[in-house]
């Protein structure tokens, strides 16, 4: 049995700590209201001792039925997804649920604004990908495609983010550009 | 030490599950996308025990920084929080916590649909009150108004939400009516 204490939202978590700074920082300036979903637990046990708060003794993590983040931008339903690989080439298909894609087709479905924001950490680079290449790329898979959105697709499909020293992953510039 | 397990997500929360069913149904009548966020939690401690899933082992109740729900709905982004009362004539405005407020009125300010679902326990009736209104209320609660909201006032700007069987709180026949 190991044990981990400590730190444990931030393991790994480059992207998306710098994903909720930047909202953090398009919510105070008053440019956007994005937040990232918490992570879905299932409680299963919780002590509450005197005097003190209740402690969660025992939950499991569950699957999260949705993409990462939602929000609205100048009156626009946005959805997003945040994934990092150390994948030089490639995102491969399988760190994304099938459960995330069918929430994702709802999005577009219901005229919502759906992308991922890919970071390929070898790199240093995020791309923005609209949702509907991204699908084209996952429905594709079933069919003798492969299982993975190669970097070159996602650079010609997608939109290269730009970094700023307060908006560190400044996606807002490229809906400006793509969607609004 | 008091210990409590099982069922630790249903403990009252009849207004909220009914809620979750009736989103389930919108989403899969393909009507609506709208998800309850989870419940934020600061994990402490997990367990990884061989062959079987992480266990979280120490973890806290955070605060919510946002409303329960939110979606989307033909293109429109719309945001509620739920709240019940045991109360007969009046909601407490102590149930409502200064996080969820700042971002209703963030909602409100970026153009979303923004309001509160109060059920009355007693009555078992369930309303629908635009965020703008209770706004009013909590605002004039620093200026010598009522610490709580009538229900006669939340009858007069609010909305009664029918009851459907496949929709037990079938807040979209309100929004239809009053926002679209
Ligand atoms: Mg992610
Ligand atoms: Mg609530």
């Amino acid at each position: 049995l190991k044990q981990r204490k400590t730190n444990f939202g931030k393991r790994g978590m480059t992207l998306e700590s710098e994903i909720n700074e930047t909202n953090l920082y398009y919510l105070e300036t008053n440019r956007a209201v994005v937040h990232k979903k918490p992570t879905p637990v299932q409680i299963v046990q919780v002590d509450y001792p005197k005097r003190s708060a209740a402690v969660i003794r025992e939950a499991y993590f569950k699957q999260a039925s949705t993409t990462d983040y939602n929000g609205l931008y100048k009156g626009k339903y946005i959805d997003f997804e945040a994934k990092e690989t150390r994948n030089r080439t490639s995102l491969p298909l399988a760190n994304i649920h099938q459960h995330q894609v069918d929430h994702m087709k709802s999005v577009i479905e219901h005229d919502g604004i759906c992308f991922l924001i890919i970071r390929f950490n070898h790199q240093g680079e995020s791309y923005l990908l609209p949702a509907e290449h991204f699908l084209d790329f996952w429905n594709h898979q079933y069919d003798g495609g492969r299982k993975s959105v190669p970097l070159e697709s996602i650079q010609s499909k997608g939109y290269k983010i730009p970094f700023s020293l307060q908006a560190k992953v400044d996606y807002l510039k490229v809906l400006d550009q793509v969607y609004l």
